[in-house]
């Protein structure tokens, strides 16, 4: 077993989110294998029993119905529940509610907390996080955005077109992201508002097919807003803030995110163990031959690697910095040896590892968006690269500068 | 364009086959965008194009209901097939009936022919395949087939549980592969059966979910078969010669379905190509930035060095070698080149690439299999170090055996 | 063994190569193991076998003292003389002689045929090729070569500052490539002169320390032309032609270059294999471990597509064809899979991978160069996308556009 | 800038370090720039500014010479000393006689730490490591040892051949590694003795031709012992613990050796950038081509986990655990980091890359056998599997083995 460093705190947080997993999700998940749907009572039952066992919406303030743990003790606890696609929907760690809860904790009104925050703790409403546009598809430049927010009298008026709005089918209320200053840089120009998802001009046009079927309940909505109307009092956070908002909300889940993919990642090593144990070939078992043993063995390095990078991150960010450097690093980084991780272990399990009574073939749709998401590949080797060009010394060229002259 | 050593025969069926997928199946695919099934009529609306257009079962002989093509000349329009998941089907050259009818042309009796082969051209039935087994689940190793035939009268009586049997569900006819000498090595004692899918005791349990959606018609059954009785002439080829028979049908079909895939890979290129070449970000077109115009360049490459390897390998089979060694280095290199262009290619889409409104996700999702199926790349990579150790030129040591003595 | 699709004729002279090989060039390589020099009369004493075995300067005409083989014929030969560093010198097939030899043999007068090409062929003279320039260190960007040449009466004077001019200190003759017409885009206005290295302002101005030793007797020179005076009569081909004629001799030669550096890399595994099939560790021979198994497997593999793309941009070449992409994807797909072949011989080598008593040290150092030279892999991706983006077919995208309007 | 979890006297080491490199070593080592030997004082002279700035030997007890910085605290310096090949022998970190000094000062006598030890550190005398073996080249496997010492009266007698004996030839004394007891598993019956390079029977056999050059004054011997006869006092801690006394070294050295390869590869991306920064080609500035700014975020990246994944496995190491897991990862993953960081680092420089007046090309030579001293990435993979397969979760299968039933 390999130790980080983590809190006495962190640690007893996760080993009870293990017990959970193995007892409870696990199991759960087991029993449904082959991609039947999430069945109606499952959800509820799951997160009861996460309350039961002390790891139900740790990030959460105790006031909001959440255990107040800070936001470095309760990352190694993410990457328990991301071994099971019902763990973090089980321990209410789940996106997009989890960064919404997040948001509106930071920057929410009283109001905002009590009528939102508290019910999405409780798991009684369901929201959608409503930014990114058709438009953008070629990467995350936010000088594309082109939905707006226009004050009219006490009101603000929404139009735009929206897609990948994360539970937008199920959603009771969206967060919208919109300029609300044209002339500003869209950094200085955007707002965050709260809309029902049944607000009048709301509409849902269709849940985009995508990679990966959709047997735990998350869909990604197209959503086109058309003069959707709210009060004022919908706006969340300061005006014209939206971007630093999200960016707060983004930093610290893009390592959430980080965790929950590496559980799942290191989900599959297991279960790919655990069948080359059993199976056997030419005359001797899958695991005691060389070439699956050496690659279980880089792919577990590389998982230690980047658990290492998200913690370092973590901790920077702890520390009070924005770490956007060694967020950057740890994203990339975690999302590429994640993916490698669960194609690996697909290869392994060999028709099993397509088959999907085993979740290996599920986790395989699931982890290639992100790649994608939390910002792609390209974006963060983009902020990388800026940093590691800035600082450049001349000086190292003296022998060949010399001999040019 | 690259050119290749094909014939001008070759050559024209394959510009017929191009043009048929410009403009009759790709257009049809796009119309059907966004993951819907393929509609009833849309099969027989291709397949009478194909016909039209003349690249309909070139394959066969025309005896049959094909046009008498050799396999060398055919090979370049299965790669035109292979650029949408409904070209293959159009053209009469999809699995598993490809292969089951190139056994049948092979080994058929007369009556066979007649009776399963010309329907099977003419597209009136479907068939299956079915020789993997729940336990061969590790590899490919012939050794744990456990399916029985066994001789009743004039009668064969087939025991055994089989999986991933393709099309098992739709297939009025099964090739079920089975031990018929329990005493012999499996490569001389297994036989080929054709059976009915109605037949008493073949019981379909299921299309086995996995990973990709079923948008395009193909699934796998696992099919249990309890005291199946067929004729004696439902027996296909020579008793005892199965593997030698199958082998036949493997060999060139390795190829073939390395060409759809290549088809495949070198699509999913284009269209990530002309999303660059449309969307931008951070001020200017994707297919201006340096690093996916690279990444093309490294695709396009290896897809090359990919074809010449097939082209390389059908050569040799079609001068009369059995080309093992070739087809394995085929097979091998060209999975894992086509699995890394369309991810590839997922990854420049953005968004675009996840959601199902391009083929890229459904690319994404067929391609893993490639890597599995017609032997693992384990397997492959077993056939070729084989033959790399065969032959050590031990003097290569003398520098430093002499220098050990 | 894999077959190519070489005629008869390529076929027997590099099986003569082969025999030279085995019988003669090996053997002293072997017997030089541990990295000494080349001592004095062994140049001579292996060029004399080649001639008895019937390979010496089979590409050049026999009226020059060669044996007449065209280029996509005497290909295969090439690989056989890259197995060792002493092969191609034995032949007479060695950088930069064999492309100089072959751009005096198209463009030379006859007066320069006979004075430098036919005393080059008998090896009696050697020669450098001085094109590169220190300042072109980023690329091999054409506009920024410096070196003039300038009319004054009947002679040129030219200036400038040359580096990795190969063989520059050994070398009777300096091919020396400079601009003729300053206003003029480089492709129009640079032209080769023939420089006798005793020519006053010719400064030899060093050795480049560079990776590997020198132990083969292949130094790169740093050179300084002073106001160096040639008669007019050594301007090799036409004024204002110097690009065309050194693309002619480019071309080709990266082939031949690409041909070497694979039978350098099948050498290697030759002698990894041979090493591994000799050695044990922890219980087993390392032939009998699975991972170095697979590895030479996958390598081999690679090297078989390297090959066959190779071939397949001569047979474009021998066609009349300027395959200008065939030989971009050819060069910079051997150049990362030969360097990638030996990285992993070295590493099976354990410690006497690194030791030179074995050649696989000096391959390693050898190799590296080949992802610079004759184009780096920038450059030839660059000219692959180039063509990859230039014919997009826009069509594919209506599934999207037709979404986004 | 990252920020690690060093302890602030580490930082405040390192920053010295940093300034002795910036101020002293780099400067001196641009000023031998392409590939001069190191003079004769140089050495001395930079032991002197180290002893100025803080650095000398600082891993080493004062009561010896060194200043007593624990193994944790002083790792980030050997980062630094990496960045320069002279930069380790400055301090007096270099290998081996950092190793040795460890050894003695661990498990020396007084008499010998008097003797040896104060030398060393002192730098008056040089040290070699006998301990691999000729036929041990297929890895690492102990039971090949073959190197014997017997006991007769007070002496010790050894027999054996050994090789890449670093510094052998310079040595004064030369630590070697023996069985003294034939019947007991090697590791419970090898030793270590001190023996003085002048003794009768060390017979120094030749200084390895190896990859790189030796411009740094480093070489690896071959050695062979000859009834070579020591005291009984120059046995090295206690008899038959040979193994475990050398692990104690290896541990900790295979991390410090991380560090010194991670400060290489560190400044090999610094001269790259700073090359690129300065060059141009096709109309732009390398440093501002994409491909080259993507490709050293990634390598950024991948050294930033290397990082992280040594500092977590000494701290394991400082928290008294044995750490083997941890330091296998660290070790297999740096290894293959630091040899890719540095390859592109050379690609990106072109020419000047494979030229040594920048120390580009050095570093290419020397990283290159870390993949395969210190255990080879084969060794390390061995221990991490075993790990990993020895906690298999069968529970994982029941999908798959319910279903198999």
């Amino acid at each position: 077993m390999l130790s980080y460093n983590d809190s006495e705190k962190a640690t007893e947080l996760a080993e009870r989110a293990n017990d959970l997993m193995e007892e409870v999700v696990l199991p759960k998940e087991r029993e449904m294998a082959g991609g039947m749907a999430v069945s109606d009572g499952t959800l509820e039952e799951l997160r009861e029993a996460a309350r039961d066992y002390g790891v139900y919406a740790p990030q959460i303030d105790e006031e909001y119905g959440g255990m107040g743990y800070d936001f470095r003790d309760v990352l190694p606890t993410f990457e328990e529940a991301g071994r099971s696609l019902l763990g973090a929907a089980a321990m209410r760690v789940d996106a997009p509610d989890e960064g919404n809860m997040h948001l509106l904790e930071l920057h929410g009104s009283e109001l905002q907390k009590e009528e939102y925050l508290e019910p999405l703790v409780a798991g009684d409403i369901v929201s959608g996080f409503s930014m990114t546009e058709p438009m953008q598809g070629g990467g995350s430049d936010p000088k594309m955005l082109k939905t707006t927010a226009e004050k009219d009298g006490d009101e603000w008026v929404i139009n735009g077109h929206k897609w990948w709005t994360t539970k937008g089918i199920q959603a009771d209320i969206l967060l919208v992201f919109a300029r609300t200053d044209q002339e500003a840089h869209p950094y200085e120009g955007c707002s965050v508002f709260i809309v029902p998802a049944d607000a009048d001009g709301v509409e849902i046009e269709r849940n985009i097919p995508h990679l990966g079927s959709e047997t735990h309940g998350i869909g990604h909505a197209e959503i086109k807003y058309n003069n959707v109307r709210v009060p004022e009092e919908h706006l969340l956070g300061q005006e014209g803030m939206g971007f630093a908002h999200v960016q707060e909300r983004l930093g610290p889940a893009r390592l959430t995110h980080c965790m929950r993919y590496s559980g799942m990642a290191e989900r599959a090593l297991d279960i790919a163990t655990a069948y080359m144990s059993e199976r056997e070939a030419f005359g001797s078992k899958l695991a005691e031959k060389q070439v699956p043993r050496h690659e279980v063995a880089e792919h577990r390095t590389r998982l230690a690697a980047a658990r290492a990078l998200i913690r370092q991150a973590a901790d920077s960010i702890s520390a009070g910095n924005e770490a956007r450097l060694e967020v950057s690093m740890a994203k990339v980084f975690t999302a590429n040896v994640t993916q490698e991780a669960v194609d690996t272990s697909l290869q392994f399990c060999g028709g099993n590892g397509i088959a999907k009574d085993l979740p290996i073939a599920d986790f395989y749709e699931s982890v290639r968006q992100f790649r994608l998401v939390d910002g792609a590949d390209e974006v963060h080797k983009r902020v990388i690269s800026r940093e590691a060009f800035s600082d450049v010394k001349s000086e190292e060229l003296e022998p060949v500068t010399r001999f040019d002259g």
